[in-house]
């Protein structure tokens, strides 16, 4: 793990365009997919996931067997997330308005939910219901009617699928599941096949080849964002509590050896300390073999002059989760500029946004922040502008815009208003 | 010019992801920004635009010089929808909230600006101040700090650069503008040279060249949108003045040949009215070439047995603007799923929005208006979620959040929550 000042940390931000090898194949996926449709589906399936499988919608009788496979305690815990997400997704929806002019003239904007969106979630041997939750929940406050969800099929689980993703689904009224991942399930949520419909927007990670072909479909539909490596930075002062800061830093390190997890401070002693305990707490970790990984190639301790300095270094790292574990953390919320979440004071431990508090996790990583946002509300609302001119308005503002379209050689433009200046004036 | 019944009508999407050719030139350009900057931009800016150029920004005194080009009229027209732009996207702008819970508990979505942002205007023969306009004042409402312009230079103009793009940019307070376009430009906003700064965001249209490096660079900074060809819907019933629905027709057609101008109506006889209007109009054009190109391929009078019917073809459209001609537009707009901008009655022509009523006109085209908005304040702004959880929600909650890590395999997720719990719980 590096240990260096604060003020020389390079930030190095990793971009996943592919080899070319990997952009032919999600190309020639994307363009088979589009040509064969559902029979591609099948194909490409059998070839990536080694899976033959002859029907690609999840019925509901296996969304019900997979109930069978979770227990009680977990449902509840499932069931107290979903509500605390909803309840604060609900604060972001925003409604229409409109701004009436004394001359009668109205401007306003529409907010409308998209009609259709789909959910990628990726498979594996672990899987992540909590995903499922953030993605679906803010469609679903946002009024999105239709709402799918892909995921590839493996040996084993219900349907292929694991019990806990099909559980999340069908808790959050999702019926329309598809065993099915990979950039043949991006191409046929973007185009359309037999089986699944199209839809307006896709949402969710994958691997390198969920995330080129969801480069290459957008334009044709909506994208959430390109993931990168998950990170965390640690902003500590040296009252922080070093067995919770290395305990927060490990959270992050063991999702794989990508991640990154930092601590910016400016006490060498809680450095020292924070260095010790992530030792101990690695040692007795079951994935320490990732999260060493992950510190080794990523981690870091910097130390700054000043709290100040290491805020600087902080909005150059931009980071996904940021937790500012100082005395007074609401003094330094002002001055964050770019974080995806922000997690104040030492109860505000990661996982608790992670799981349960009700903000997204679906974060902007690797250094996003910069100009993105958590998924929320927003993105699965579109917005449409109203403009309501009263002639007594086209009269007095006419010659302006008339005058403007000229200006661009836009002749057309000006005479469409000549020509309704010429015959309402006329009847003045 | 096809005419057929409107449920017939099969919408076609055309998207630009260039020839195999284009995309490597791109590639090539932008990896040599990446690598000689500045030298890159000058060499590449030479043999495309045919241009030897000696310094990339344009200077305060090229500015002034600009004034000297335009009428006093045109910048009185210009600050006076400069005016409008400003108040309407106002009203966009969003507070960041918090939300207090009665145990203490904070969680809260906080509301930034970006803090750089680059605008791409286009070269060529003709000028487009008003999207000099409708590209900057967003940002500044939203307060983004540093907006920057670039732009192909030519021979002639002031330092290559049309002087009302000179002058629509300095009105707005535009300091840092750069004679540079093409793949180059965009490589430069991203990464940076050493005359270049990079910026968080890149807005504005482009030809081909442009649009796929901003496709390339996509992940590293954030994008507007790929603009794809204008179009305009004109929904009208019989009541429709046939002079007004062709004039706005045309001002769609004049922009390309790949414009598209389509009327929906249940009237027959409004139908024929807009033909013949249409003829008669399109012969006293200058611009009726472009005009007629593009109503020959992509226009179309569709014929609905019934308003209702009508409303469903435009829906699928999902047009870029949309004219309300009908009797009482209110009673429609509510059934309007799919529209950048709905222009409402028989006054409000779709150059009033182009132009000077506030909203923007860069809106979603190719059908995209089923998933995106016209450009806003929040383009231009990120959010940051915040948690604050006290002790008591944490020593109350932690068994849940504990609970649905441990499901997922998240065992260092579960261990940040339970040395809290250790602690803090055995301290009551």
């Amino acid at each position: 793990m590096k240990k260096m000042k604060a003020s020389q940390f390079a930030v190095d931000r990793q971009f996943e365009y592919g080899t070319p090898e990997q952009n032919e194949t999600v190309q020639a996926v994307i363009r088979d997919v589009q040509e064969r449709k559902d029979a591609a589906l099948l194909e490409w399936t059998e070839k990536f996931d080694r899976v033959r499988i002859d029907q690609l919608k999840v019925s509901q009788k296996q969304i019900d067997d997979a109930y069978g496979q979770v227990d009680e305690a977990f449902l509840n815990s499932l069931r107290k997330a979903m509500q605390n997400i909803r309840v604060f997704h609900e604060k972001q929806k925003r409604s229409s308005w409109m701004d009436l002019q004394p001359d009668g003239t109205m401007l306003g904007q529409v907010m409308r939910p998209l009609k259709r969106v789909g959910v990628y979630v990726p498979g594996g041997k672990a899987a992540y219901p909590s995903s499922v939750l953030m993605n679906v929940i803010p469609a679903q406050v946002a009024g999105v009617e239709e709402i799918v969800m892909v995921t590839p099929p493996a040996s084993g689980g219900v349907a292929g699928i694991h019990p806990a993703i099909l559980v999340a689904a069908n808790e959050l009224g999702i019926r329309e599941i598809y065993g099915v991942g990979g950039a043949q399930a991006i191409a046929a949520l973007a185009y359309g096949t037999e089986t699944i419909q199209p839809v307006d927007k896709i949402c969710g990670p994958g691997n390198i080849f969920v995330a080129l072909a969801k480069r290459y479909v957008y334009g044709a539909v909506a994208i959430d964002s390109i993931a990168g490596p998950t990170d965390i930075v640690v902003f500590a002062d040296g009252k922080a509590n070093p067995e919770y800061v290395a305990a927060d830093m490990l959270s992050q390190a063991e999702h794989d050896e990508m991640a990154s997890a930092i601590l910016v401070t400016d006490s060498q002693q809680l450095a020292q300390q924070v260095e010790e305990q992530l030792e101990q707490q690695l040692s007795r970790l079951q994935r320490r073999e990732i999260a060493q990984a992950s510190l080794d190639k990523n981690g870091a301790i910097l130390i700054a002059d000043s709290l100040e300095e290491g805020m600087q270094a902080v909005n150059r790292i931009a980071p996904e989760h940021l937790e500012l574990m100082v005395e007074e953390p609401l003094r330094w919320l002002g001055r964050v500029e770019n974080a995806g979440a922000i997690f104040m004071g030492p109860y505000s431990s990661e996982p608790v946004g992670d799981y349960f508090a009700g903000p997204n996790h679906i974060l902007p990583t690797n250094g996003t922040a910069r100009f993105s946002s958590p998924l929320n509300v927003d993105d699965f609302m579109k917005k449409s502008s109203v403009i309501y001119f009263t002639k007594e308005a086209l009269l007095e503002n006419g010659e302006h815009i008339t005058r403007l379209a000229y200006s661009e050689g836009l002749e057309a433009h000006a005479k469409a208003i000549e020509v309704r200046l010429r015959k309402e004036g006329n009847q003045e």
